[in-house]
C-alpha cells in the first residue's frame, strides 16, 4: 500500500511505499562500513599539502603565523569559473549555450582528515558557518551570480570525491529552474495568502508536531511531510530571513549547535549515513523580501536515484516521515 | 574551463565542465567490474521459481505448454498498486495527499540470468519490445493512469535491486511535474512555430551531425547537446508518434536492433557500463496531439548525482556530447 504527497515548496509529489518491508531500524549501516575515514599523506586538504590547492581565498584563524582551523580555496575542478569570458551564443533556434562564468569554492571544515562534522566541537563548526556565511555575503557582491548554493556530499554512497571533510559554494550565472521553480512556489503562496510559505510550513510543522525532531530558540528541525528520502531532515529558521546572508553573525553559535545535534542524531540512528546536504536561500536579486527562508535540507542516502526517480522527478520513499521522526528521536541527545 | 548548455525539450540549463580532466578512454570500466552476473540459484526471476513472483500479467510465447522467453508479472515492492482506495486528502492548506492508486510491472527480459541486452539476439529484444508495447497499451486504458513511464535500471551504479535482466513500466494517477514540464514546452514550440519540437530536435541534430550516432530508416540515435551525464543517448523515433503506443508493432524489430546496437556501443566503448534508460512518451490523454514523439533516453551512470544535482537540478557533465560522439562511433558495428 502506498500513499502520493505533495512537497508544499516545489508541489511536486513523493511516492510514499511503506510496505517496500523495511522498518527504520533497517537503515543501519553495519559497523564495518560506518567507520571513520583513515588519514591519507596524499590528501590535499590535510595540513602540509597546502600547495596542492590553489591559494586561500579565506582562512581562520585569519593570522597566518598560527595554525590554521578552517580554509576556503577556489575548487581545483570548477563547474563554473572566474576567469570565463562571458559570452551567450544560440546555434539555430534550439542550442542555446552560454559561459560558465560562476564561482565554486570548497570550504575545508578541518585540518582533521578523520573528522565528521557530527563529532566536531561546536565551536569549530560555529567557524565552518563563519566561513559559509563570510562566502556567501562575498559572493553575492558578484553581479554576475543569480543562484548561491551552498551544499556538502559526505561518504562514498552521497558521492563525495575527497574524503576529508570539506562543502562547496557555488554561484551560478543563471538561476537553475529547481530554485527559481522553489521560489516562484513561494512568491504564489504569498500572492495567495499575503503570508510567507516557509513560516506558514514552520507553523505547520510545529502544530502538527509529529514530524519535528526537535527546536531549539530560533530554528526548528522536522522530517518533511513528503520526504523524498528516508529521513530527510529540513533544518529551518524560525524568524524572517529569506537568504543564508541575513543570518545574524551571533546566532551561528545556535546554528552550529542544532547542526550537529541533527548530524550527530542520524549517525547514531543510522550508523553513520552517507548524505548529502543543500541549503537553499532566496536568489540574491530577491533576497529582500519576505517570500522565503533559508533553509538546510539533509538527504541521507540510504536509497536509490534511479531510472524512475531519473525520468519522472518523483521519489519512492520508503518510510513514513512520522516513523523517522518517532525513530530518530529515541537517539536525540 | 566550462559552458552552459540548456536542454530545449525541458529549458533546464546544464554545466559542461570538460577541463574536470577525464578524456573519453578513461570512462571505460576495467575488465574485473564489468563482467556478466553469475547464475543465482534463488533469482526470482530465473525459470523454476515462478512461484517466487506473483501469477503473469503476458507472457511470450502465449503457449503456456513451452518455455517462456518473456514474462510479465505486477512488482513485488510496487511503488503504486491496483489494490489501493482512490482518495484525496488536505490536512489543512499545506499537506496534499493521495491513495497510491496505479499500475507497477516488471518485465523479465529473458530466462537467461547472466544475460544482458547489448548481447541477446534481436529477435529477443523485439519480443521483450512487444511486451512493454502490449503493456503500455492496457495501461493507458485504465482511466486513471495518468502517465506512463518505462524504465530499466541495469547495474549496481544504476541502482538495480535484482541484477536479472528485467526493466519496469509504471502507470501513476499523477502526471509527474517532470513529465509534465516535457510536455508543456513541446506545447509552447508548437504555439511559438507551429512545429513538433521533437521534429525540430531530430531535423536540427542531423543537420548538425557532430552529436549522431547513426539513423536507421525510422529512427535516430544521438547524444543531446544539453547531455546531463557522460555519453547520454536518446533513440528518437524520425516520425511523428507521440506515444510508445502508437509505434506500429511491425517496427519494432528495427527498434529493436538500433536498441541492440546503441547498448552494444556503449558497452563495448565503456566496458559494460551501468546505466538507466528512460521511455518518455506523450501523456496517456493528449497522446493524439501531435506536439510530442515518444523517446528513450539512455543515461550511463559513469558520473555522480551529488549535492549540487540534487539542490539544483543542474547536472554537471564532463565531456561534450560532440566527443562522446566522435569516441563512440569508433566502437559502432
Amino acid at each position: 500500500m502506498s500513499i502520493l504527497r505533495q512537497d508544499p515548496t516545489t508541489k511536486d509529489w513523493v511516492i510514499i511505499a511503506t510496505d517496500r518491508g523495511k522498518r527504520p531500524d533497517d537503515y543501519q549501516k553495519p559497523i564495518a562500513e560506518s567507520a571513520l575515514p583513515t588519514p591519507d599523506s596524499t590528501c590535499p586538504f590535510c595540513p602540509g599539502l597546502e600547495n596542492l590547492t590553489p591559494p586561500d581565498i579565506l582562512r581562520y584563524p585569519q593570522d597566518s603565523s598560527l595554525d590554521w582551523r578552517v580554509r576556503v580555496v577556489p575548487n581545483k575542478c570548477a563547474a563554473v569559473g572566474l576567469n570565463v569570458e562571458p559570452y551567450r551564443k544560440e546555434d539555430g533556434p534550439l542550442f542555446r549555450e552560454m559561459g560558465g562564468v560562476g564561482h565554486h569554492e570548497v570550504i575545508i571544515e578541518t585540518p582533521q582528515h578523520d573528522q565528521s562534522l557530527s563529532c566536531m566541537p561546536t565551536n569549530d563548526i560555529e567557524l565552518v558557518l563563519q566561513a559559509c556565511h563570510a562566502r556567501y555575503c562575498a559572493l553575492k557582491q558578484d553581479p554576475q551570480v543569480k543562484s548561491i548554493v551552498l551544499f556538502k556530499n559526505h561518504g562514498e554512497r552521497a558521492e563525495t570525491s575527497l574524503i576529508h571533510p570539506h562543502s562547496q559554494i557555488v554561484g551560478t550565472p543563471g538561476a537553475p529552474l529547481l530554485v527559481r521553480k522553489k521560489y516562484e512556489v513561494a512568491i504564489s503562496h504569498f500572492d495567495d495568502t499575503g503570508r510567507c510559505l516557509y513560516r506558514d510550513l514552520v507553523d505547520e510543522e510545529r502544530s502538527a508536531k509529529v514530524r519535528v525532531l526537535f527546536e531549539s530558540t530560533r530554528f526548528v528541525v522536522f522530517h518533511p511531510f513528503a520526504s523524498r528520502v528516508p529521513f530527510e531532515t529540513w533544518i529551518v529558521p524560525k524568524h524572517e530571513e529569506p537568504a543564508f546572508g541575513h543570518v545574524e553573525p551571533s546566532h551561528l553559535a545556535e546554528l552550529a549547535d542544532v547542526l550537529r545535534r541533527t548530524l550527530k542524531t542520524l549517525d547514531d540512528a543510522l550508523g553513520n549515513p552517507d548524505f548529502n546536504y543543500i541549503l537553499h536561500s532566496a536568489p540574491p536579486e530577491d533576497d529582500t523580501k519576505h517570500y522565503f527562508l533559508w533553509h538546510i535540507q539533509i538527504m541521507p542516502r540510504v536509497s536509490t536515484i534511479a531510472g524512475f526517480e531519473l525520468g519522472t522527478g518523483i521519489f519512492i520513499n520508503t518510510i513514513l516521515p512520522e516513523d523517522a521522526a518517532s525513530h530518530l528521536k529515541k537517539y536525540l541527545q
